[in-house]
């Protein structure tokens, strides 16, 4: 049965690819699934009916037959545990990509995501200027020892997985701040994972969303 | 094989269960499983032989024969997946179980690690008094989406899964601010995640730690 997963009508990004559509998006193309999308505006997302889906009210969201998901983290290993492509089949190897998932969520995109917080929500704040150095050096810090446990591998435990996905996902947030660029062995794994075909038919389809075009690729 | 898993010699919390460890205990006692527990100092996180278990320098880790894990998501997850008690066995209910897994660390904790970083890293600035209440609210905010899906349900989805033991550790870090009373089907929701006797073991171990007394059971 094919998925329907959720998506901005229109993204707050203009379809950089930074909405976690994204993410979803990625991880069927890597698996070679096929996925119907619903658009849903920001009112809408607000809405009982949407509500029900995601009680967070954001998007993106999964529905299959009977099945109805929200979160990224969990709709990204529910595709990976259901199709090849995603994780390793050794026992170990899978839990420990499982583990980079997590990692990507729990452990690197907390403090990125006080750095959106800090440019969006607080921008016009009078302590905003002096503080977002602090921010973005919390940031480093991780990303110091990410590159460290990286080293000169293309992905953090063997092939890529479900882990790697995640953490690139993460990453490209970082992108537009330059931080990223301090750190040239992430900023190749970025690309890495960028140019996978699976990630530029994701970003080709969430763009077309965006800007109102079929996606040619 | 009995797991071995790691904690703060001296937590920064002082017993109150707050470090991540204690959800590792709690997957460990609700499925009934022995384990091990290695004592690491701050100065020994940053080590190499820690870093190699855990690239982040933090507990908890997670060794058993040939695998070591990090990130505590994973590591219940693992439990999870591996023993009864924490994971429904109709698929699409395991499913939803895990999706709070992820909701808690992913869209419940972000907010909340913000707190803690304006309370602790960021306690000495000129602006923080004044950026507590914005940090709160968006705190807030999760919290009644949250609530109005709990609804007047025991546990978020069905009977209590490893979803909602990591949706009760998280809110618990909630406690001393006092927002969590502020929402009573949240509080009461928490007390009977620290009612259940797995959790009580495991609050009376890594209490022992830091009193340095044993459990009296």
């Amino acid at each position: 049965m094919t998925p329907t997963i959720t998506a901005f009508e229109r993204s707050p990004d203009g379809g950089k690819g930074l909405a976690r559509d994204t993410r979803v998006r990625w991880a069927l193309e890597e698996a070679g699934q096929p996925y119907e999308v619903r658009l849903v505006s920001f009112q809408a997302m607000k809405e009982p009916a949407h509500l029900a889906l995601h009680p967070f009210g954001q998007i993106p969201t999964y529905e299959e037959g009977d099945l109805a998901l929200f979160e990224t983290g969990s709709i990204v290993l529910h595709i990976a545990e259901r199709h090849a492509g995603l994780l390793p089949g050794d026992a170990n190897a899978r839990a420990r990509a499982i583990t980079w998932m997590f990692a990507a969520v729990n452990t690197m995109e907390p403090p990125i995501l006080e750095l959106m917080t800090a440019r969006i929500l607080e921008s016009d704040k009078p302590w905003t200027k002096e503080r977002l150095p602090l921010v973005m050096d919390r940031i480093r810090d991780r990303l110091q020892q990410l590159s460290a446990r990286l080293g000169k591998a293309d992905w953090l435990d063997g092939a890529f997985s479900a882990g790697d996905l995640m953490m690139v996902s993460v990453l490209l947030r970082l992108r537009a701040s330059g931080i990223l660029d301090e750190y040239p062995s992430l900023s190749a794994y970025v690309a890495r994972g960028e140019a996978r075909p699976a990630y530029r038919r994701a970003f080709a389809a969430q763009l077309a969303v965006n800007t109102g075009k079929r996606p040619t690729g």
